[in-house]
């Protein structure tokens, strides 16, 4: 698949960060959806750079071109393409790359993999920037899902150590995805956000976790055993760039959990056949059981730093230092929340497509 | 895909707990490999059940037949098949359950899955017993890769709390698959099976970790953005039953780093291209970077318990309490090992043969 | 996907003709559905060997044993495995065969793409007999649309130039598929089996071409541009052995029409809008549009014949003669008949099940 | 897949007749190809309207421009994106259309496919001119196939019951492509170019075959069963609109021969192995034999015509007529014979790149 995803709906990734334009075209879309662009704009910019305060400088409007797949403002069923022309780009920034590969980046690897072609200029297709189709069309997928009753929520669970509030595993307002940092506890928050500007002072970056909750998702949904829910969603947010976990409702704290108390029990309630907790975070045996589905994804700290750091010199063959000068976010976190929602979007819809 | 997996070299697994047999077809494999079948046979008897004091009593031989695929004892390139007849399979220890679903099981999700219709003994297609086949796969990708100088090993890296020592994230030693508890400390084994064998007392069940490296797996593979390295082979583990979270190199803990300790940087050395640290588990940009690949993944406590538990009755819709009787394993971790390993060797090897 | 098909219903074929056995797995299988085994039996009976006078005398029984995926005599929507052993093997008919590769066959193409490791007895994975699990899939796939009530039948539509009845190109009888012959008129299937006859008694073999009406398909199905029907049916049916061409509706003989005469009229029936022809097969723009879906595809003269033949040897790498004296029909397209209406209920179930 | 195609060279293609534009993501290039844009341009305008007398006079520049995938000049092997915008676009032309559906057309099957809401204009997604980027993608695997000594090659091998000269079935000479009409036999094209005058008097259309050949394709490529090499060209050639037959070697012809005197013989030439024959059109058991590869598909007459044809009203749901006063060509085969080049390279290079 490579730069494709999706089994019903699939989404079509194209564009390098210093090329003339990127997009995305969505294969599968059910026909005859009204779509909101502006509302995709909304959602596009809780993404674009600039809007934290340490944020990247770079003025990329993000303004998404649709070419085809909508008329008279709906879904045509047939392959949706959008795309962002690139604007402010400033190669230069990039020229001593070309022999000094960044340390946790793909620089090296993708040298290895596209035998040197691969554009070099912002790290090409590779570069984050490349999320910003992918957001369009999770924009896109949120905005079907939402007609029918879905919502697909997220925000910060930690940054570098500081954990937001924890949320009731059920849902997440829709305040968040307001804020600038969208967290729950503005506090918290708060102090996130000082860890990242302490990060910045310090010429470094700090990591942290995204956790999303997909509420009124129908029970019955993912196709065991290898189409189910968790390896669609995990196979999709693996995509993103800098991801290095993926867990579902309890995750990784299950090793510390016994059956008896783990175990989601069914119970008759007014509603219907309910679980009275949501350990499994919405799938059990891979399939949907009605419940939200909470999804939390951690991200490494930003690879592109400030401070001087030991590398290699291709053309001398011989250890070297380098320091970047490019403008890079301290912590992609706060502008990832639309991406996995989106990833999680896109994915969900899929499945439902699917049947 | 459901019940197949892989872009060239896939698995197609069929098969129930109680049906007249279980196995795995597999296609794509390269022509003119040889294959030792006892030893395919012994990876297979690591997970088979019986082998750990506690573990379930079925009696599974677990002997895979190779009905095609095989000529004189080399693969032809052509898919192989293997198959498992199921011999000791108690059915009636079953029969609440078709009114009772099973807490942290698939019985209410499969029930909305397949209208009814799936085979409800043992839990059917979605029995663990289908990674008997799953595991025969594993065998002989890990022989392919093995002629191809690669080493995929795991072992179990927490249970219950209990970690084991810290490997070194470059290799396990091969002993380790040898033994009843495949630690790389003993004396953590021990204090592990006493705590499995504590949780089978109170009739309840605990959860765990494996941790897995596969190394000697060659730079430069895996095709970003969505078939990178960590989206295939998350996709693959979240197939196996209870997994709950995938990570690698670091994982979840990247939430604690900085990127400038975090970055594994590039050295030149004697061998050539070297990174000082492994913390990315050998991938960058979803493209393997050459060092050892690190993957871990986290296994939920067996939903299968002795404790009474609460439920509901699906003839008259009351809530009700379960006691199981089955024989199930109160932790799956042990035996997961060579599981985990066959799914990441699936995924290697179609990755390699993807090229 | 290789020795796999499908999108949604997908089969994976397996098995060599003198190896241990041969089979299929059937995944995406709609849950709940009856299946009728002895139906099934009768199927495939139409297309083993013995049931002409002059067909191989290969006393295959090619019972099919269901390993998996049917519970209670219905269907669980996991995957179904079918196994059918092999018992009469003669091997010893194709020990010439290893240095003197077959004309018309993929002995020396097979050499190419295999190395040298695929099976080379009987053709191996890629003998006519790998059509019996596909035969036994599709009678499963034709129980299924029936249910729904779509009829696929097919019948002999020529043979060494003696063309059967032309059918009115909107259904075809059941009797047909009882007969010897499958042929509408039992004059011209006399004249048929002479002419495979004369073949036979002049070591020699003939070719013809099979005729397949699927009535009762809904329109609105098959999705362009390139999951349209016709590519769908056309990509399983290049997977028969000898089928060297496939057309929809007129076909080829479109290259004489005029647009006038060839397009297919709307028009307002009792039965609500219907086409006055049926030039397109029933499918416009690859859509299926309600009308009986009408597909040829031909056949070449079985490869295998007595008569001496030029070829070389790869031992001496010299020119060489050679001259066969296995089991082999003059002529497939008798037993080819439910062969293709297999084909054809596999990719329209396909189509269906994917929407 | 629907508007997707391919295994491991994957085309996506976008786009509406009369939207913003139309355009092509090819996904899994091989990196670091020089392609030469001009050559590109020069092949698209072989299938440009306007170029023959008769042709539609839409004055479409079809100038694509690359988005991505290109740096100095060589593909990066990560997506290649080309867009083509639409300019001349006269909606009013299909207003009548909404109302009264086209026979021959996708306009009935279409509503039914996507409840109406697919863009009316012109065929919407469905149009001819989806062939513009689809006929980009070719070129672009045409100069590919080429750097690797592969050349594929078209003619037009009938029209209107009028055959141009039976080529050797081992190559055409490069000189065809240049022509107006592209035949072997300038006075076959001459009567060609008069029926299709002739038809376009009289407000009606002709239909045709496109023969092409690709020589010097290599031996051991295709995956049996499904995968083979037929299955791929034919399932990308009934992708093209109006395609009703898709045929190799001898195609349909087969059904006339015998065994002894169709088999292609292997003998040892100078060259090495060669066969004396070329009925099989390169391919054997679903796997290239290094002979020409040799493929001809049936088009149908272009739909629209001029003349007065019956259809109903969709709105009145009476019978009624319909006179289509577009601009349309009276033949699509001249037109078509680029377009079947193009699939026939993006099957080719998709096959081997899959190897």
């Amino acid at each position: 698949m490579s730069s494709m995803w999706g089994n019903k709906v699939k989404v079509s990734l194209f564009g390098e960060s210093h090329g003339k334009g990127i997009g995305v075209v969505i294969d599968g879309l059910p026909a005859g959806i009204p779509l909101d662009l502006e509302k995709i704009q909304e959602h596009m910019r809780r993404r674009a750079p600039g809007r934290q305060a340490w944020s990247t400088k770079r003025d990329e409007k993000d303004i998404a071109s649709v070419l085809s797949g909508l008329y008279q403002g709906k879904t045509t069923g047939t392959p949706l393409c959008a795309e962002i022309q690139n604007t402010d780009t400033r190669s230069l920034d990039y020229a001593e790359l070309a022999e000094k590969p960044r340390p946790g980046h793909a620089d090296l690897t993708g040298l290895a993999r596209y035998n040197g072609a691969n554009d070099p200029r912002g790290g090409g297709h590779f570069s984050a920037r490349i999320m910003a189709p992918l957001t369009f069309a999770g924009a896109v997928c949120l905005q079907i899902l939402e007609a029918r009753g879905i919502e697909v929520r997220g925000h910060i669970f930690e940054i570098a150590g500081i954990q937001d509030t924890l949320c009731d595993g059920m849902s997440l307002p829709e305040s968040v995805a307001e804020k600038e940092m969208p967290v729950l506890s503005d506090e918290q928050g708060v102090l996130m956000a000082a860890a990242i500007e302490a990060a910045r002072m310090d010429m470094d970056s700090v990591g942290g976790i995204v956790e999303c909750i997909a509420a009124g998702f129908p029970a019955g949904l993912g196709r065991p055993i290898f189409d189910n829910i968790e390896s669609r969603i995990a196979s999709i947010l693996f995509g993103l760039p800098a991801v290095k976990g993926v867990e579902f409702g309890r995750g990784f704290a299950v090793a510390l959990a016994k059956g008896s108390e783990n175990n989601d029990h069914p119970q008759i309630s007014e509603k219907g056949i309910r679980l009275t907790t949501n350990h499994g975070g919405g799938i059990e045996g891979g399939i949907s059981n009605g419940m939200p589905i909470v999804v939390r994804c951690a991200f490494k700290p930003t690879s592109s730093i400030a401070k001087e750091q030991d590398t290699i010199n291709l053309t001398t063959m011989q250890n070297d230092k380098l320091s970047l000068k490019g403008r890079h976010d301290p912590c992609v976190v706060p502008r990832a929340v639309p991406i996995v929602e989106s990833a999680i979007a896109i994915a969900l819809l899929d499945l439902m497509e699917e049947g």
